[in-house]
């Protein structure tokens, strides 16, 4: 991947090496501990080294930004620190969760503390772009939590509709994307409807990329998507798929996937995803699902397009955001 | 009290009636619903109307600072909602909690939306004093959870010392009234050298309130401190109280208070009460804390003395500063 981008893989590399130099305060060790753990269980940076990228592409030295970008990776460590605990996950990237190694009264602590040191990092920006700067990143920090709530309400109602399920995901995960690189171009010295742009751009390629990644669950293969399929049909989670499929069975096909993803039944797991399998290849569910990523990623080029920069210029973030959608499967 | 400090009544009124027509967002209701309520849940809005009477102490119109006083208010109930998950708190003044009332995960998302909002608000001030308006915000936020870890910490710890307790405190309740004071006076127009002086004038007017409420706690009349006194010695809480009594204490009484403050044995309430405070009344506990909590009263106002304001303008502010400290025992 390097040789493919190497300005967004450098920035990954330099977001990376300032999160581990950071000089965490040594007391209290049991608040910042966790957090200087949490942080080196790793991540793929996207969103910092995307938000430097921005910067960059407005001919601006994008370490300007180095600071907010470090923020905003601050901050998405603190939502997955609280997800953790909501979501009772013992395990991140392999590695045991803040909750479960320390316990969760530290773990809500040191999310908020992480959240706090977010936002002093956000703010070190040149001053004439500092109001506009926060107020990006706090609208998406508050849909973020909107999306969470939005996210464990589904997991309890029964008639979830595709826009709402695109709703739900756009503010839990394509947001926070969309507002780094708007805070970029900000910092960049973008004018407003570029920055506005540049969030279109993000929250699309954030929509399509969750709707890539439902379809990956079930058809990707282990090797290339890093895990087994089938997770989501197992645990019955609400996704574009089963949305779609839900939505678009007769019947008989209905009746069935009622049954497999009757919460109270005891069915065998592998069964149950080559059933369900097979009913979104009757229904043609793969296909719809492609058609409407993909609509989510020519939105998200349209955007780009507009933005003036020329081609060339744009030519990295583009093909970046092409590589991160269209992952093999 | 209106009639002895009318303005800082205005403002609290002021304050409670923003809070409670505040506009939040219909949807997701899951989110906002345990925000609203758990504003109306009440309280005296120090903070706030505090943090006005010092933008007016300089001169400048406290309307300008309502927002930021809102903002205060917001960020002071996220750290009691999320503190109330931690201590395992059912009641609030006397109310359910959010945790109890929703549930914990929602209690933690509520908190989180809460801090996000209260940062946009604590922003809306004049654009030249945002900067300092904001560090000064966000060093208070970091040290009040590091103050509220520390606490928790105290809870395991067997030989936590004065000056170890006074820090605590410090932080985990004295610096938002601190932060408070000097934000006001910066939105105010205040040199640095007066908003700094604010800061100490809260610092120590926190130090000293918390110490008097130990002693309250123990020394205090149920008339007139609202509730039933020696809570503390019951639950074996780390108070001036108990950390200068076990200090001070020869070996007889340090023997009797390791026992009656042994987790493990199982006293009656009432003799416990009694026999601890026969022992802080020979110890001459009492007025020793009385004579710690006045040297903290004495510096806070000695930094109010230094605020370049006359002694008229300054009235208000250290009547309700003394009011504060001089609850009837």
């Amino acid at each position: 991947m390097l040789n493919q981008f190497p300005n967004i893989a450098a920035y990954q590399q330099q977001v990376e090496t300032a999160l581990s130099q950071f000089a965490w305060p040594e007391k209290p060790a049991s608040l910042y501990e966790p957090i200087a753990y949490f942080l080196k269980i790793g991540g793929k940076r996207l969103r910092p080294a995307m938000l430097m990228a921005a910067t960059e592409l407005f001919g601006s030295n994008p370490q300007l930004a180095l600071n907010a970008a470090l923020g905003i990776e601050l901050f998405h460590n603190f939502t997955l620190m609280h997800d953790d605990i909501m979501d009772q996950a013992p395990l991140r990237r392999g590695m045991q969760t803040v909750h479960t190694l320390y316990n969760t009264n530290k773990a809500i602590l040191a999310g908020d503390a992480l959240f706090v040191k977010s936002c002093m990092l956000v703010a070190q920006v040149p001053t004439n772009t500092m109001p506009a700067v926060l107020q990006t990143f706090w609208q998406a920090a508050l849909e973020v939590c909107e999306g969470q709530q939005l996210d464990m309400d589904f997991e309890t109602m029964n008639n979830v509709t595709l826009p709402e399920y695109i709703h739900m995901i756009g503010q839990k995960t394509a947001v926070l994307l969309a507002a780094s690189l708007k805070i970029g171009a900000l910092i960049g010295g973008a004018i407003t409807t570029d920055a506005e742009n540049m969030y279109q751009f993000g929250l699309n390629i954030g929509i399509a990329f969750q709707l890539q990644d439902d379809i990956l669950d079930v058809f990707g293969t282990p090797e290339k998507f890093g895990k087994r399929p089938g997770g989501d049909i197992v645990s019955n989670k609400k996704t574009c798929l089963q949305i779609m499929a839900l939505q678009n069975a007769e019947s008989t096909q209905l009746n069935q996937l009622k049954d497999w993803f009757n919460p109270d039944a005891n069915h065998q797991p592998t069964t149950k995803i080559e059933a369900v399998t097979a009913i979104y290849e009757q229904l043609g569910i793969k296909e719809a699902a492609q058609k409407c990523m993909q609509s989510y990623w020519e939105q998200s080029l349209t955007a780009l397009d507009k933005v003036n920069a020329t081609q060339d210029e744009k030519n990295e973030l583009r093909n970046f955001a092409s590589f991160l959608i269209n992952r093999d499967y």
